[in-house]
């Protein structure tokens, strides 16, 4: 069975900011191998009617206030609460598709979610994403060019098609084989599921 | 500053059932006393338009395979996907609100889940109450008339009225001082924000 685990997220959730800093290094040290599938969760959120934080101001308030002292016991800088939301283009989220298929989507997730909650450029901004790129070693122009083209827009669409038949409906979302896990808080739980598959 | 944990929940939160089987003996563990405060958590859902499930069939499946899955963790039985949504009326409530008025309040609650969870007897069904109250120990009419007094009513509204003050929106939450940890996933980051404060 499954050494592996599908780390489906979109850039855009707030608490995959988390999960984006934290499970890759527990998983290699746990010897399970990590997939990161970028998908456009706020399209199944909307075609469900899942709008957690919408209209409902005492949840949203509580959710950055759990989000900040989760980070804190994690040892993850926390600031203030950044823009939100963001990417209404999907281009952060797009660029993501790319940098996964070419392997250096976790350098620019944790980039991405940096800038946003320490210093609040948001995801998806043009003009903060050349530069952040660049930074990465990447060439802006290229690299956004490919990202709207048509197969990253394709391979975005199909990924998020894959995440619905799986039932995800949130981000981040751990899958081993067919069980999944919605939550950074439930990543522990999903390494536990991986683990004991391996026997 | 405090070494107790409030615990505010509601019979008919699906968690709700986990908190109830396992919280009291890891807070008598660790020396943080634990008050029980039954409240009207739907009263408050319904008035801030938060509403998980409903409507939401994906995100409700998830729910209860993810409960089984943490009831599996915590050697907690689980059988089946009991009736739910349950107690229309607040009866079984309101009896929570005099036990922990009485102090017979954790019996109750489990008696009352394990029923619910494991034998489909919905909380809140006035002939199933009765037999229940009777295996307390409990006189079934002097109980259940004095659940639908007008002081229990009261105590009941000030406590939801007090949960929504201190920014409470679901069940079970865990209250230290002013700091608010929502969901029986979060009760190991309230205890240990409880004993943080003792010192």
């Amino acid at each position: 069975m499954s050494r592996e685990l599908d780390f489906f997220f979109y850039i855009g959730s707030t608490y995959t900011y988390l999960s984006v800093n934290r499970v890759a290094k527990i998983a290699a040290h746990e010897g399970i191998g990590l997939r990161w599938r970028p998908f456009h969760v706020r399209a199944i959120m909307i075609e469900q009617n899942n709008r957690p934080f919408v209209g409902k101001p005492v949840k949203l308030k509580y959710m950055w206030r759990d989000l900040e002292r989760r980070a804190m016991r994690y040892g993850i800088p926390f600031k203030s609460i950044p823009d939100y939301p963001v990417d209404p283009e999907g281009l952060a989220n797009r660029v993501a598709v790319l940098a996964a298929e070419e392997g250096w989507c976790p350098e620019y997730a944790r980039a991405t979610y940096r800038d946003w909650f320490l210093e609040n450029k948001a995801p998806g901004d043009p003009e903060h994403l050349r530069l952040m790129l660049s930074r990465l070693g990447k060439d802006p122009d290229s690299t956004i060019s490919r990202a709207n083209g048509e197969t990253i827009r394709s391979r975005y669409d199909s990924e998020t098609e894959h995440a619905k038949q799986l039932g995800i409906f949130g981000s981040p979302t751990f899958v081993c084989d067919t069980e999944i896990f919605w939550g950074d808080d439930r990543f522990e739980d999903a390494m536990e599921w991986a683990k004991s598959r391996q026997r």
